[in-house]
């Protein structure tokens, strides 16, 4: 049997679990979830076993140190996964919710179900822990799940993933509700790409270049993860003392994430006492920052240190470092439209006291999360109150911002009739 | 500058259009849309004069009667195109919703906002009344909206959508929200769907070729308007006589309608009693019965004339006519494996006096509407309280089932903070 035909049995195997999978109580999804959980903790000496196969691998293809990093289980992220596993058996069924019911002149009540998408394939880069993360999310929302991890995590994929397969089973789930794709031949990508009879929904996790393909090829909807060009804009009535630990928190939090600042902008009026401060305390924490003229006039003229120009690219660029654009600017409407060209619609932030820039940004800068007063970082599943999530969509159609359970169920209508027909 | 160049060129206009669009107020959309309503009531005319032409080539080419008839414009499909953008115009404006605001425990305020999608690509056949049914729900939802009709009907196409763009721009709108690809160059199709950084959603409507084509060459998210293969199950404690009103007005209401019934599945129990009676009434209104064995002897049996007897592809047929595929099934469990395995998830129903049941099949059945005790034909947006829609969505993710304005959005994540960073 060729890749592409073991491919589809094992899709195959998946969509007919997720039909199952559709109707298991919470219950039943609950107790296999802690199964899971349990399990890897259980197994944590053989799952580093196979890590270690991998990572020996890695060091003989000469990957770089990060990616090696990224690529490690320890005691503590297998721990760490199981822990994942059980916030999400503790999080609300979403399925089976019932929205807007209401009913209609001849008598029909109208309503709209929560119901699982199907099934979900996942195509992912090095990180092992996105393996039980996702299908942790998948089960807990009645999908079945598909996952593509990459080649160099391939031996410690295959172990979590058969573990999970094999903890759900035992508590109840149907079997294959979890499946691997125990390939590392990159062809198995795209001919996942091409099942749009039995993959309903397809979420790349990674770089660019990954989502890129992804997008090219598929035959199947994506969810898009893309990159974050994120702003901060300080508007002329901000609270200084506020926009500082806001900015600084934007950028330096955690600089390689996409939800972190990259780009700030400072109206003209305060940019004379808001960019010296700003920008000692940031170079303070490393970072490098990139000014437009006036920026570097501010802040060489008050005896601070050199100031790399920003050239046209920078306004574009999503660092993921310790690296800031800073543009001075001399009107809310400079900023959004500022905004609006170089932005990605990803995360974007006011800081201001003046109550229509507030309801004028919120209202008009498009993108996944809008912010006023408070830090582009903060646009993430757990802070905005959804709990895990698969990722941050920049997708426009379905979900937007921080994909938790919800993002990964659709609606169907349901009538409840006595008779009633078309007249 | 090439035909692909031209589209680009158009596209961004409509891209630009649709960034002012979206922030236009209701009031505004409103005053547009009734005025397009006037502007073609005023040019039946001159739309008369343009529809005249199409219907003559299209009789040199030797276009067969029912596409003649449905390219057709007259004075009434003018009245009801201008009724339709009227009705849209009265319609709660989706834009702006905000849902679920709560208060987070750091303090920021969680919401989700209603925004418009962005740019809209509509790819249809021969009905010229689509491009002013689809750009009034597009603008009423605040989307530039990209409209790529049959080439039959290009010159009615062109002159709906001038008069509409002038009309709008008169009320207020910005230049080119409304955009048609005023050529027949098959090829437009293909560099539309390439589009994807200037059209955010593109949905087809047509028959299943078109959609094919649309899936195969889509770099932009597509929501599929695919088949009904739909059923009604009529159960052993089924209301008799209400089973007969719904099974005859699901199949011969509007047999062409992607809603209509295709098959009909009756429980053995009440096969003898319920067949026959219905049979008749769907025989004198012209429908063409095709029966499962048990079928055939129950109503050959009794008397009644020769049934031809259902072939395997017939379970899986969209007749869209006078036909209906008829089955003796002996539980709810081999009615709901039937639709499983044969629907196209679209619409479907149960008749039945049992209350489990009737939950057992509301909660198991997998399509975009379900129905307990009423017709199929019934999903549609009005029939289920959404208002004018885009037509029946067949996709699991973002709209599914009627798609009505709300369906033209998506939402944005709103932060109100006083401060809060990422701990």
């Amino acid at each position: 049997m060729g890749l592409k035909e073991t491919l589809r049995k094992q899709a195959q195997r998946t969509k007919a679990a997720a039909r199952s999978l559709a109707k298991c109580s919470s219950e039943v999804k609950n107790r296999a979830l802690l199964a899971m959980a349990e399990r890897l903790e259980r197994e944590t000496a053989s799952l580093l076993t196979e890590n270690m196969k991998d990572l020996e691998a890695g060091k003989e293809k000469g990957l770089a140190g990060p990616l090696l990093e990224r690529l490690t289980l320890t005691p503590k992220r297998i721990t760490e996964m199981a822990a994942g596993l059980r916030e999400v058996a503790a999080l609300p069924d979403p399925v089976g919710e019932v929205l807007k019911m209401t009913r209609r002149p001849n008598g029909i009540q109208v309503g709209q179900m929560r119901v699982p998408i199907g099934v979900i394939g996942i195509i992912y880069e090095s990180r092992p822990n996105v393996t039980a993360d996702a299908a942790g999310l998948c089960i807990k929302s009645g999908n079945g799940v598909i996952l593509r991890g990459g080649s160099e995590a391939i031996h410690s994929n295959i172990a979590i993933a058969r573990h999970l397969d094999e903890a759900g089973r035992a508590a109840g789930l149907p079997p294959h509700a979890v499946t691997l794709v125990e390939t590392t031949d990159r062809q198995a990508i795209f001919d996942l790409l091409t099942f749009d009879d039995l993959i309903d929904l397809i979420i790349p996790r990674g770089g660019e270049g990954l989502i890129r393909t992804v997008v090219e090829h598929a035959k199947i909807p994506v969810m898009k993860h893309d990159k974050g060009i994120c702003h901060t804009f300080v508007d002329e009535s901000a609270d200084l003392q506020m926009a500082e630990e806001i900015s600084l928190n934007a950028k330096v939090q955690r600089p390689a994430t996409c939800n972190a600042m990259e780009s700030l902008l400072v109206h003209r009026k305060i940019a004379a006492s808001f960019l010296p401060k700003i920008a000692k305390r940031l170079q303070e924490a490393g970072v490098e920052i990139r000014g437009c003229p006036e920026t570097i006039k501010l802040l060489e003229g008050g005896g601070g240190s050199k100031i790399v120009p920003a050239s046209e690219t920078d306004w574009k660029t999503e660092y993921l470092d310790l690296i800031l654009s800073v543009k001075v600017v001399d009107s809310i409407e400079s900023a959004m439209a500022h905004i609006a060209t170089h932005g990605s619609q990803h995360s974007e932030a006011i800081i201001t006291q003046d109550y229509a820039h507030a309801m004028r940004f919120l209202n008009e800068v498009d993108a996944s999360a809008v912010f006023v007063n408070a830090s582009t970082r903060l646009n993430d599943g757990y802070q905005l109150g959804l709990g895990a999530e698969m990722g941050i969509s920049t997708s426009r159609i379905h979900a937007r911002g921080p994909m938790g359970l919800e993002a990964l169920t659709c609606m169907k209508f349901i009538i409840f009739g006595d008779g009633q027909i078309r007249k």
